[in-house]
């Protein structure tokens, strides 16, 4: 078994993604944390809310008049609904729908029994063990989408794996789609930081795969973030009315820093949260009736200390198993979780916190989940080692979610004909035809001998995490793209180049 | 705010533990992870593997005698029960039961909804930041007694925090008791290595609580383990004969590396754990009905590149889930799990494999979790700085086990009469009067802005608890110990000692 085993690690070539699952298709029970009871007074709650003090629609007179239309209270940019009402309308959303990848065989369920995890989404800053924090740029995002779509445990790219901070605010969102486009083939997301660049986003997808197939399927959404407490500005609205009104899907995210954007207690904040993506949820489905729209969630509890957000506490990891619950009944997916850390570094911290937020977005059932990778420093930073160590234990919490078989040969009956009370294992054949499937593989872990470890260079994970990322860039090979799509996709953004300004903020 | 909360940390003397619950009740449901027929296949198993194969005990003649009184089927030194007579014979087996410690705040509850946490038991090695790997000596142990004591998430201290392995092996029992009685005044656990340190366990607690206390509590256990696959050894019955012979507890745990000793298919190694487990109790209970007997399980992945165990993996994670489910079907408290990793470091590697194993320890609702803070290296090496950094997170975990209240105050329907829409929750009365309870405050956990970090001289996680565990041992007092009752410990101790020669074997 060695020797066989020793010849796969010295061949250092990674096995392709693509013999992976796609995306993760959960067949474990849902860990239902929360009684009926409090479940009921959540929703009770977000209805209240809704109908008794209502949501603000700012900057966008298009949204206020949808909601007239559909009869909602609207007083001056507040919209208020009667108890229910916002959860009728979210009916039409799909509990379940297909983001279609370029490569087909990575094209992702969403929804349902279904898991997707993507990377981090947003930090200005990166961090490597040896060149240190740094802000972003367009190499560092080419790095990071040259890593992550080797990654079998990463489903779905996200789309600002880190800010390119070096490349115009006006202009970035053309520069990293390009990068997504070229150097990777799963599904990723589009911009929203304005109405034009989700135009940008949505039209370079009819350049990609063709205006029908555009009109059709779902190939791209926005991840927008309400400012909670209950305001939605026209990000949000804009991108709905971009993305939606085209078939594309919605991802909306109230972020709540508890005792800051919503009430310092856990529940209370759960609930506001519910409220604003319900009522983000029935915007869409006024839309367009049937517009793909995950329901998203981003609860963080505070440092007593300092008042700074703090990460993987126990008070999200409740929340990211009830919100899980509260999504399933409202019968819509759930983005939720990630693996968060309020850690500078990949130590022990990062990985303590990571993994406690993640293993409970993994239990609550998390349909679509961003900042699955990578993400450290509350957010502000990238990790280089962080994006592999992650993805590594996101291969473990598949092997999780895939359950425990409890058939004839996982009972083994016939291991006892073969060994003795007191005997051993290893060599009996039960063994050696099941030991090359049954335990998952962890790349970054190690479990050699204390002297085999030494004797390697007694390196830790965030440096055995270094080389790996640093092997995964040098052994890169783009997935094919066809050169005529290359050629317009290229077109299409050099062409909006020279129409956009270059604007720094 | 903030400078209520600065003048909290510079004063760095610990809040006394005493104010911390004894141990954990848990107020959230169970995550039943297999399902009812899976749950039915491996009792069956179980019970196929004691009718059909049936377990050796070898190495004891009482014990053989034992099982022939009560009717089994006694062959050589190969014992078998008809299916289901093993499970009758654990109905004797206190469902619940206390653990008094001599200050009797901190005496425990093992079983039902209670989860007690103690640290690692057994590695021959230490390792600090600064210090390295070496042997452990007995003034680490009193270092970890120290240290463990002051812990509010520790609630049992174990035995063996690490092994004294400059003091002869005939006498470190005696040396470790004593400093788990000078040092400590939580629950502890006793020697089994032999009858005769199991006996000095039993007759040192007689000295310490007086011979009636010990008649009528348990105050004392011994935690053994069967030699997987279906062999009990002398160690484990003569201990059984030792402690529940005399009403104190035994905790017997099968400790299984899938495809050494056990089959690699999980579900088969959980089955036999079952019956070899199953078996130990029901030979407590012939011992004497009604003795507090602990369901042990301790299953380990391997490394399909050298054959090595793995910790922290999902097999694990998921045995541990299930045998929770399957102790409360037989009604007996149970041992499993830990914080628990393969990695040589405090690292991110330990850090993430702990936590995976710890949270389904804690889900799992293992009522008494030995290797709960400490363990690196497979359990070969305790860590100064894993000690403190586990106990953190299992604050998290006993914040987690407490519950989300979704109560008039939780749901905070006032707060939204002071904040308006986009407003913030900062300084309104709801969030003032609850901030001070409202989230775990992780003592290890930074959260600082990068710039204040960076100031305080850029500290991983490791670094940090290396300074905490210094400090609990800087600030250590010894909790009140009666003079005459120490001198009776300590005469005890000195004339065993005397007793007993120097063996290093």
């Amino acid at each position: 078994m060695g020797s066989r085993r020793r010849a796969r690690r010295d061949n250092k070539r990674e096995r392709p993604s693509c013999v992976a699952p796609a995306y993760v298709k959960r067949q474990i029970p849902y860990y239902e944390f929360l009684d009926e009871e409090g479940l009921v007074k959540l929703e009770q709650q977000a209805d209240w809310l809704i109908q008794e003090i209502g949501l603000e629609f700012r900057g966008d007179e298009e949204a206020l008049r949808i909601w007239r239309a559909a009869g909602a209270d609207v007083s001056g940019t507040r919209v208020k609904l009667p108890s229910g009402a916002a959860r009728e309308l979210c009916r039409t959303a799909p509990s379940q729908f297909t983001q279609l990848a370029r490569n087909p065989q990575k094209s992702v369920e969403i929804g349902g029994t279904s898991q997707v995890f993507a990377p981090v989404y947003g930090p200005p800053f990166v961090r490597d063990i040896e060149g240190g924090r740094r802000y972003g740029t367009i190499k560092d995002h080419e790095n990071m989408v040259k890593i992550c779509t080797q990654l079998p445990s990463l489903h779905h790219m996200g789309l600002v794996i880190c800010e390119p901070c070096d490349v115009p605010v006006s202009k970035r969102h053309l520069d990293m789609l390009y990068n997504q486009i070229r150097y990777n083939d799963k599904p990723f997301l589009g911009a929203i930081i304005n109405r034009s660049c989700a135009q940008d986003s949505v039209d370079l997808m009819r350049v990609l795969f063709g205006p029908d197939v555009v009109d059709q399927h779902c190939v791209i959404m926005g991840n927008v973030n309400t400012n909670s407490p209950l305001l939605v500005d026209k990000v949000v609205t804009e991108a709905a009315r971009v993305y939606c009104a085209a078939g594309q899907g919605l991802v909306a995210v109230p972020f709540i820093l508890g005792g800051a954007m919503g009430p310092v207690t856990t529940a209370a904040s759960i609930a506001q949260a519910l409220a604003e993506a319900m009522m983000v949820c029935a915007f869409t489905q006024l839309v367009r009736p049937g517009a793909p729209f995950i329901l998203g969630n981003f609860l963080s509890s505070m440092s007593l200390k300092s008042g700074a957000p703090t990460f993987g506490m126990p008070e999200p990891v409740m929340s990211n198993l009830i919100i899980g619950q509260l999504a399933r009944r409202l019968n819509v997916p759930l983005r939720c979780g990630g693996a968060l850390t309020a850690s500078k570094l990949p130590d022990a911290q990062s990985a303590a916190e990571s993994a406690d937020s993640m293993l409970s977005t993994v239990l609550g059932g998390a349909n679509f989940v961003l900042h699955a990778a990578g993400w450290l420093e509350g957010g502000l930073v990238t990790g280089y080692e962080k994006l592999v160590q992650d993805a590594d234990r996101l291969g473990a919490y598949q092997v999780l979610l895939s359950g425990l078989p409890v058939d004839e040969n996982a009972l083994a009956r016939s291991a006892y004909g073969e060994v003795e009370p007191s005997g051993h294992f290893l060599g009996c054949s039960h063994t050696l035809s099941n030991y090359e499937t049954v335990y998952y593989d962890a790349k970054l872990s190690d479990s050699e001998s204390f002297e085999q470890w030494e004797d390697r260079g007694s390196k830790d994970s965030a440096r055995r995490a270094y080389e790996r990322w640093n092997r995964l860039i040098n052994e890169f090979e783009a997935p094919a793209l066809d050169p005529a799509t290359h050629e317009a996709v290229s077109a299409f953004i050099e062409r909006r180049k020279r129409e956009l300004p270059d604007a720094w903020y």
